[in-house]
């Protein structure tokens, strides 16, 4: 039986996940490829360290020299993370003529339209299901199933540990601080979380997607990224009391005026589906003009699922190997990715939610309401708490109409600076548009 | 620019969406191929009726060999539907050498086998992502994303026509007839309805399913199916109440003795994300060994749904040509294909409802009680109504524990027998295996 070589760049939790199901699912995808996939070394930066019994010590490596001077190997899987030396690697392997796949969306944000030009020119392939939304075949899913199809909007949840941190303070009214204990504690969080909570892993992801999907230049500068690390439990229970979810979104719309790419936590309804995305799953919600909503979901991170579209790009470089093809799908870069005005974030327009913490006095809420009025932000709905044992300040909560981003900005911060506000007032976009954020029925 | 020649057999419902798709994306479709698709042909049956204004004239023939013997015509994109002469086209543009796409599960689930094996052996590709569930790319996800996995349940809401009718009778408690006659109204329902409400469009899609998922060889014989035509808006109320949606379930499953293939109506926890898939929507929700549970949904027929995949499947081939191979993916015959031992319907285990019509008078519950118990069916739970104006009967509903279903068919029958049975025994199954019916926590 025919063999392909392969060399893995790294043996954490995505490459021990790969390993383990090319081992595992040998026989299957022999049968499924009529070809036997063999993983012919294994780079690692500590080479002393011991490593799970399953992975013979023979593959492991310190050195990317001799792998690069395999000629057996014709595929270089990058699942080591970070910028360099895993730039330099993958270059190096591109270089050499091997098809690469990487699971690492840092690197693709950073310099992925120098590697996809490289691969172009070089006429080998370059993979990267595993870099968004782990084992969700997303990637593919806009590359290929909807090549058909023209896109209007995503609408993700992309990012693990914050879904994990947001239901953990939505069932059990934890704070946003012990929700992200709990997560690291399970293995959910990592110990360094900043790029989670700050929704910057979020972004680079949704670059990937707004890339594709719209075969635009998109890059986390042009994104409008907020994180969670403000949210309050009490958030989420006056949302809850009006019907919505709170959950930290990734946004990317084509409208006719350009590309609008966002971040952000947003109350949206507890009948979307993306509503029932709990804890570790992520969930991406497609409009697209002749399929209409369409939505993919699954586990979004972890050694198995990323491994398993790590191991998925292998299967389909391997497909291209015996058939004796490369260059099947467009690259990621130019011509095919041109680059599309982005609409600025201020601009948006929607209902928001404000959370007003103000000093328990008379005419508060009359001061604020007309505020809003002269800043054009008009009200659907009030809710005004008293101050209570537990917080000496009262609360004052605003559901809007649609309204611009910039007048709530204004309004916000006209409000912020008067004598009765206690602290800066909490502000969350509520995304409904009908029929957008719905997917069966 | 390069140009790749299709024809088009069929323009109803799905040729006509395939044909604006093609037009109406074509710009989008030319940069993400580097060449044009151009439709050469559209064969239809009755050449002198009205066609729609943007489709050209000259473009229409009631005659199968000039398109044949156009060697410009490189894909020939069967959307007619029946068996035959479908068969005979596809089998001579295979035999030319030509690469072919098709919708027709009918086709397939009769003959799929004989035409992947003749087009094997012909070295072109044959496609069907149309076939099954719409637009959603579960044809493409089962033979490439998940190359890398061992799938081992599928659970899918495969025919959109029972689901509206299912969500109308929950939504307004109309009975089966009203439901189904506003779906006609509506165009959700064929004016012959018949293959979509006894289960038997689900089951072909099912077959097609479960062959790419298990490699295994599975025809509508093999599957054990059930329609929705027995179901009354009681089931679905009293269901409700136990905190159950009721759906019709395309259910495969590999097993240790072999695979468990059925459709029928069943009862699933509310909680499940096909609960919430409504209206004319499908949902396919995988488990598989590396990724875990993941859920495919959206529109699973329509005009432009349907031809989205369709055209997917027409710039996959396109993407084939321009790069000169073929044969990529393993055909659904042998050798990859097996044959795989099936599990008896009746050795299914699980709990099921059970709705008695029985005559009001005492000792009847005993009775039944009496008679499950005797059968090794052992009840979780009961609820007893006395006759009403507007049933003269009463009803008693049985909730069991895990029963082996060929105990409560006798259980059954034996109880169907006694004269205090007013009507046939409504058993419903109902579907909760943990863990299998959840995705997102
Ligand atoms: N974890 C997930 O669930 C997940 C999901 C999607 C995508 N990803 C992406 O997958 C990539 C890998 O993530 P991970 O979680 O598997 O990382 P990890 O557990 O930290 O593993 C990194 C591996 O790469 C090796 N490595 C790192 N730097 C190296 C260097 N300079 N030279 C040689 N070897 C080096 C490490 O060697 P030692 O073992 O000797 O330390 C380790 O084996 C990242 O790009 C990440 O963003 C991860
Ligand atoms: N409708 C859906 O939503 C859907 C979804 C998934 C899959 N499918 C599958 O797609 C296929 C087509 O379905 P459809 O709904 O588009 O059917 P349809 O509306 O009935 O259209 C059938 C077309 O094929 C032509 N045709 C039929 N028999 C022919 C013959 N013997 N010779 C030449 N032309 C012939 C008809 O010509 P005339 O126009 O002259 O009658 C018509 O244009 C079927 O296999 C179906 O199962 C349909």
């Amino acid at each position: 039986m025919k063999e392909i070589g392969i060399a893995l760049l790294g043996l954490g939790n995505v490459g021990l996940g790969t390993y383990r199901i090319l081992a595992d699912h040998a026989r299957d995808i022999e049968r499924r490829l009529g070809a036997r996939v063999r993983v012919r070394h294994i780079l690692v930066r500590d080479s002393g360290r011991a490593r799970p019994e399953d992975v013979p010590a023979a593959l492991i490596t310190r050195d990317i020299a001799p792998i690069l001077a395999d000629p057996e190997v014709s595929v270089v899987v990058e699942v080591m993370g970070g910028l360099s030396p895993a730039r330099e690697f993958l270059e190096k392997a591109i270089a050499s003529g091997r098809h690469v796949v990487t699971a690492n969306k840092a690197l693709l944000t950073a310099h992925g339209e120098a590697l996809f030009s490289q691969a172009l020119a070089r006429g080998v392939d370059l993979h990267f299901e595993g870099a968004v939304c782990g084992g969700i075949p997303i990637i593919r899913t806009l590359r290929e199933a909807l090549a058909s199809d023209r896109v209007s909007s995503i609408h993700g949840i992309v990012n693990g540990t914050t879904n994990f941190i947001l239901s953990a303070m939505a069932d059990e009214g934890s704070t946003y601080e012990d929700a992200l204990a709990r997560a690291q504690k399970l293995g959910y969080a990592e110990a360094d979380p900043t790029l989670d909570v700050n929704g910057m892993d979020a972004a680079q992801k949704l670059c990937l997607l707004a890339s594709l999907a719209f075969a635009a230049r998109v890059s986390p500068k042009d994104v409008h990224v907020e994180g969670i690390t403000s949210l309050r439990p009490v958030d989420i229970t006056l949302g809850r009391e009006a019907g919505y979810v709170l959950k930290l979104l990734a946004i990317a719309r084509r409208l006719p005026e350009g590309l609008d790419v966002r971040v952000h936590p947003a109350f949206i309804p507890g009948a979307s589906p993306l509503a029932d995305v709990r804890g570790a799953f992520n969930a991406v919600l497609l409009q697209s003009a002749a399929l209409g909503a369409s939505l993919f979901s699954g586990l979004g991170a972890g050694s198995l699922p990323t491994g398993s579209a790590v191991v998925s790009d292998i299967i389909d470089i391997c497909r291209n190997l015996l058939a004796g093809v490369s260059g099947r799908l467009p690259m990621l870069s130019a011509p095919y990715v041109q680059e599309v005005p982005q609409i600025p974030s201020d601009e948006r327009r929607g209902p928001v939610y404000l959370r007003f913490s103000v000093s328990d006095e008379p005419g508060v809420l009359g001061r604020i309401a007309t505020v809003l009025g002269e800043k054009g932000v008009s009200l659907a709905s009030v809710i005004q708490r008293p101050a209570r044992p537990e917080d000496p300040h009262a609360t004052i909560v605003v559901f809007t109409h649609t309204a611009r981003e910039r007048d709530v900005q204004a309004a916000v911060q006209w409000i912020d600076a008067l004598r009765s506000t206690r602290s800066p007032t909490q502000v969350i976009r509520i995304e409904e548009g009908p029929g957008v954020l719905r997917v069966g029925g």
